[in-house]
């Protein structure tokens, strides 16, 4: 499939496109984007990888970090960790404190807010240096030493961070918090703050699509069980209160974040990255689900 | 890949197993299914189907018909369909008031029964004679003219559907039923009464694991795009409070009834039904749920 | 205190005054009413009784009668009553389904309409004739045999009252109805369609504001630790979402229903009923609610 | 009326009594409370007032203290306190986050945490020494220089009141909290850790049975009109989710605390405060109740 060609119709068709939405307004930082930035990035190998525009540009990844810090958490947890968190969509905003205290503090998923604080906890728990640990792992499976955290956005982060530490503080009075909540509200905000472009990500997702190999070298860095589950954790609940939309009209697994990245695989095929900061009212990339969705239609393809 | 050694194996293994939940009890005829039944069988073509147990015997199918109406529904609606009912997991029982309470009366997928009401009133207006078109769209893609409603089970149904009732009518005071409440409800009783088999099911939904087309016949009934919309639900919100359950452990779409029936596709390779009457908590077939998670693990393959 | 110098200051303040809701439209009838009646009417005695404007002309007064039925229930159950409906405010709309769900089909209190239809069921259970024995009761406390029905209303409560079937059936689901729906329905469409002026109501919450005794007979009708219960009641719950703010301003326990109607009792000193059909965004008189702050700020006295 | 003489019965009668609940145990210090503590004061007058039991034993007095904080903040604020609270019962237990969730920040009165923490955050931006001036209100209306905060129970509060942590910052969050969260905590968590008898209670809370004179000095503390909402809020929304129970069977206006404190006014007649800390599952003083229930059965007055 000429993979380039179909990039290069989305950023056509894209470029026509009205977009309604607005960018990121909650932390200060995120709302100084250029609104305008757009871009795409394929990958299937070290050489067949496509790209248009800003895609070898850096963003702040935001959520789209939930999807690592969830493999390290399995990696270390299995199964136990599912008795602190559930699997199942969550039918509600992305912060939303009500679940929680219908379901005694239990969050309904590892992606929503309340579910990434509980694997943080988890991580501050077992790690000695977290934010090293998360770097580290990031920089292996995207095989590029230069990726860090943006301490002006993790600042941000935390200056603002209201309703996180509602969240956190809100989880310890049920019980579902074993630290102390400062640092794993510090691990959270540096998490969020991870600053990738689109072809980092895309490299990076590699192993989601590869039975949690890395492409390049070969080298299993996570076991296709804890693969596959992630993947349908993706899929069901990877896109906050649009995860069914998203589902419906792109067909693959997938994470967005709210600095307006997207990045999704096709197993056994590729992963691709896309990044458009103008959010839909649900909160996630407004072109980039256009574009994801444009990309299985053009190749005739999805999981379905 | 030997497909009836590995239905053999989970065979075997089921046998062995503990189960802990109940037959549905809510209408008095589905309390009187024998609970030990259990059958399976998985489809690839005309000379290629597997199964074992109690395959072959008919049972009160209940929500897995609520993907043929859908079916049925997109080919008359297309896209307006979605302004009626929206396509996200429920993150609540299946039947749940509340949702609709916060949501204007537009239920949150096809699948829980509100969603399933909205399409029987859009049936109900659109056709002469809806439960004789629903019939012949099943008997057309299983390929079976012996399929039936069954009467009893239909009156059971409506003696004691007072849930269905209010659903329908809170949805008729919030606008969102157009015809009389009466017919609506008395199509939906029928719908749920649909009596099939293992055999029958795997049949029958073969046309989402082939595009929309009758494999023997090569006939289209529905579009690719159909299908693929259809197979996103099916994954997201197919098994009420539990989808996401699914999704994680088996990674096929598939749709659950009360009736203790399960059917789910892999694309391109085969559609699967499953029977045992005992459900787990979330009302979905304890059995079955386990019978299926065993075919992807034992197979290696799902759409992750 | 001369109160018909009080009510004559609050006309004519009130007339000055701009409304800026609307006529309760829920029902085809109801819509019908002239915005523009108005009428109060404070009853001390029989003697010593005052009122202004559209005081004597027959209105459709709704929920009010939920107080009636409640008295005749509480003399027929006791205490046993309170295991089928809850004595607290309910901090949701007056038709909301989602607390019935999330309290097993109890409604929060008499008042709200699940309340109220509950009480039917009892009162229908028991009862031979409960529309003409409701009829008979208010006849009696009021003091006039003339008091009926309104059967247009009636018949369009009926036509329309989807949510109330909703609420029935519902609550028959989840075993809180003892009867057949249809005659609770009935009996409940009839009860919101007594017709009766601001003169017989404030005759008849009379009883309420005299520890249960018709003040011109002497006879006994309620016991007074009914009447204690019954006040506490309209006082905590007698104003749909707006019982808190009715308290705050007037500070007397009373009933308001979407006819316009409102009744407040002053025990031991009057009772007052008022009407004007414009309601606020929360479904009470707004002239009514206004006029009632005006009077017990006026006379100075209210039971805070 | 002999009062010394009802309350002597009372307190014979509520020695017989089992009681089931427990005593609170949400702060360490808290549950060291001995359990068998029982007291009860009435206060008509300096000369006229009686008492049983541990009257005169300071405890905890917890949320008795919101009715302090928010008189003052009455005086300050005027009707514009009511654009940031609201002043209907919640329908909900007092910490429910779900309930700010679906009104966007503004809690639905000043006695829930949540109401609570939002007059703290306008005490502390209006006063320079909030903690002094409460203790400085709370002296004068008792006439006793010598109340004091209880510094250990400050400090259990704090160490451990993750919940009102969470909610001050979910407040923070959605725009309904102006100051810094940690000076609102501090000056939340000492507020509640007022130490009072029930002598000192009953006689501070006279000025809301007395349109808001001190009795002994005749000095207006608060305005009439300001009394009159108070004791409107108290009545139905001073008891959790159990205002309507305690209206329904005591019929005063009143206030409770998780200390096991109880604090009932009789507009025109007198105050009365219990004291026995074991509580029920509503989280109010299970003999509390039960003793001012036999207050008003006993004497036949209360405001209905």
């Amino acid at each position: 499939m000429d993979y380039q060609k179909i990039l290069d119709t989305i950023y056509e068709e894209m470029s026509y496109r009205d977009v309604t939405g607005k960018v990121a307004s909650y932390i200060p930082e995120l709302a100084k984007v250029d609104p305008k930035k757009f871009g795409m990035h394929l990958y299937c190998g070290e050489k067949q990888h496509y790209g248009f525009g800003d895609s070898e540009e850096n963003f702040s990844v935001q959520s789209i970090t939930k999807v690592f810090t969830l493999a390290m958490t399995m990696k270390i947890m299995g199964e136990d960790l599912w008795k602190r968190v559930d699997v199942e969509p969550s039918g509600n905003p992305f912060n939303s404190l009500t679940q929680l205290e219908q379901e005694s503090g239990i969050p309904r998923n590892p992606f929503i807010n309340a579910g990434a604080l509980v694997i943080s906890d988890i991580l501050v728990d077992h790690l000695d240096n977290p934010k090293e640990d998360l770097l580290n792992f990031v920089r292996k499976i995207t095989g590029d030493d230069d990726i860090h955290y943006d301490p002006t956005i993790a600042a941000s982060e935390k200056s603002t961070g209201y309703r996180n530490i509602a969240l956190a503080n809100y989880m310890k009075a049920l019980g579902n918090i074993k630290c102390d909540v400062d640092p794993i509200l510090d691990f959270y905000f540096h998490q969020c703050s991870l600053a990738m472009s689109c072809k980092d990500l895309a490299k990076a997702f590699m192993i989601f699509a590869n039975k949690g190999n890395i492409l390049e070298t070969g080298e299993n860095v996570l076991k296709p069980e804890i693969v596959k589950r992630i993947n349908a954790l993706m899929q069901t609940c990877g896109f906050y209160d649009e995860a069914g939309e998203f589902s419906f009209e792109v067909g693959l697994p997938g994470k967005s974040g709210v600095g307006g990245g997207i990045v999704a695989i096709h197993p056994e095929n590729y992963s691709v990255a896309v990044w458009s900061p103008i959010l839909n009212p649900k909160g996630n990339s407004e072109l980039g689900m256009k574009a994801l969705e444009r990309l299985t239609t053009l190749t005739g393809v999805s999981v379905f």
